[in-house]
């Protein structure tokens, strides 16, 4: 098979972690027979830097373009203070989720028996933890109209869905859930919001076409409290922009996996495929950031976006060899043997 | 002095918790040669039945004539599946909240040396953890138009802030920063909204006039995720009413306490007074829920707002007194002896 990949390295830590992915992915293609065509393009600070912008046109063709796309991380220090600069790396992020049509973020959470000590919980809080957040995320308040009135005294945000953005959303909540223990929980603050309230009527609706599929739903803010106290009570998980953002990055610390925790963004034309972890500024560059996530952010990819499961199991079996032999970077090495960002990915390759 | 207190009991254990910080106030104004005349009036699903309402005009005019309130908790399973319903008990604390103007919401998050075990953290994660949230509670989406569009297929929600609304919770933030270690962290999403954008540029320049105080500025993602991790790099929190809803829940169950934990609401012209904790249908009538937190609550009223600092420690100081001696409710007993709600009230009364 041909595979055609978008390759957005990023910032930060993200051309180091993507290079291992690739180092991986052209291993596993080798072995199975596959060949990808790579296509790097800008994005981010990165690409503000280049080009003055941080989604240029000629990066969202190279998406269109491919079958899939692979990416690193953006942001940067630089325009952290500064929430009003004019052009921002997070800018590039949401319009290119928007001219992609991403509409739906996967977010695994699970854990890896050999990490768990590492979680802030309790070990018997969080055995057998294994959820999915599915997060709406091309609308809300993300893409509403926004602005300052009275004198510059007053702003506004203003969250919007359509029936047909969650209905969307949530189609794809139930065939997860179908394909797992048939449970989900659907997410919103209804008690308070007119846009919760539709989606809580929408999925009500949706439930006749999946008899099977037993559902809840649960307040954001109890959401909130009881993933931190029972996180294996949850499976499939669906909800919209902003609680998504707040909830999926809670999530992701209660595993003790954070640095291992892939995720992909799913549309109707293409699909993206990154890591959960963020830019790293401070460990830019050094050659010792954990690339796993990025890697199993590809068996994501091979699974998702090519159908080809045994590829994607090729290579989160060659991850959890790489663990149980301690071939991990310093964040992983409990004060042992470590290895460099780039001796992991050239390990991972040749042991596939 | 005269202590004009409004008692508005609630729904569930509600009643039966509010029995106890009665006793209690009571045994504790006794002993300081105070008076209190407690003016009980209905709210929440209880209100509903009786006059249709769960936040009447009577119980309205009792608040606002009492120096305080203290209130139990409000909710029913009832109408807990029908977020259309017409009339719910959570409309009542919305419009209790905007009519009497409590802006300001306090909630501290702190451990038990007794209870730190129950938490579902790890112990080194969580000791020493002391922090506190002001949300914002008039304002925000909570409060904004909302309403449906386009043949009932759109809906929508507005999230406004104005300067001033910003600037008054922020400098109540900033006063509690100097009383404890001039600490704040502001949380907002400021890379993605226009309000959060107005609360940042206005708290940059409120720390202008509180020059010891150090100010870092938090995305509400972020937090989510370092509340778990490590809460006790946490001091004095300030944020918007919805992200404060999310926020200050997740934090209640970290300290494994959340039996314990007092709140006040800040307003202009009074404050109210109510454990975090919900009604808890189940335990209803049963006399078995934990009175703590509604005790705990009444020394909060001591102290914010009569300014009776001996009189909150007094209460606190049983409090502790009852945990090191057992004499707790079921939750609290861990298998062993345990004692009803009325008993531990009575218990605390008699030894204060
Ligand atoms: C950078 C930011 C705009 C973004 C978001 O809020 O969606 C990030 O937090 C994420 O979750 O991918
Ligand atoms: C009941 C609900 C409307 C309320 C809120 O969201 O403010 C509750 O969750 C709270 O935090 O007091």
């Amino acid at each position: 098979m041909k595979l055609n990949i978008a390759l957005l390295a990023g910032d930060g830590i993200g051309p180091e972690v993507i290079d291992q992915a690739v180092k991986v992915s052209d291993a596993v293609a080798a072995k199975f027979g596959h060949e990808i065509s790579w296509t790097p393009a800008l994005t981010g600070a990165a690409a503000i830097d280049a080009v003055g912008e941080p989604y240029p046109d000629e990066t969202h063709e190279a998406c269109v373009a491919a079958d899939a796309v692979l990416f690193g991380a953006i942001g940067h220090p630089r325009f952290d203070n500064d929430p009003s600069a004019k052009v921002r790396p997070e800018q590039g992020l949401l319009k290119m989720r928007q001219k992609l049509g991403l509409f739906a973020n996967v977010r695994p959470t699970f854990t890896f028996p050999s990490l768990i000590e590492k979680s802030p919980l309790k070990k018997e809080r969080i055995e057998g933890t294994d959820l999915v957040f599915l997060r709406e995320l091309t609308g809300g308040i993300y893409f509403g109209k926004r602005g300052r009135e009275d004198n510059d005294n007053t702003a506004y945000d203003t969250c919007t869905y359509t029936r047909a953005e969650v209905e969307r959303l949530a189609k794809k909540g139930f065939e997860m859930a179908m394909q797992r223990s048939k449970k989900l929980c659907c997410v919103d603050k209804a008690n308070v919001l007119e846009t919760s309230r539709l989606w809580r009527e929408t999925v009500q609706k949706l439930e006749k076409e999946y008899p099977e599929v037993e559902v809840s739903y649960e307040f954001v803010d109890a959401v909130a409290m009881r993933l931190v106290q029972w996180p294996s009570a949850y499976d499939v998980l669906i909800t919209e922009n902003l609680f998504g953002d707040i909830l999926t990055d809670e999530a992701s610390v209660i595993s003790g996996s954070m640095g291992l925790m892939p995720s992909a963004s799913l549309g109707e034309k293409t699909s993206l495929f990154e890591p959960i972890h963020g830019s790293y500024p401070q460990a830019a560059g050094k050659d010792i950031a954990n690339p796993l996530a990025t890697v199993l952010s590809a068996a994501m990819m091979f699974e998702t976006a090519f159908g080809l499961k045994d590829e994607a199991e090729a290579i989160r079996e060659v991850v959890n060899r790489s663990l149980a032999d301690g071939v991990v970077t310093e964040d992983l090495a409990d004060g042992g043997k470590s290895y460099k960002t780039s001796e992991v990915g050239d390990w991972l390759a040749k042991n596939i």
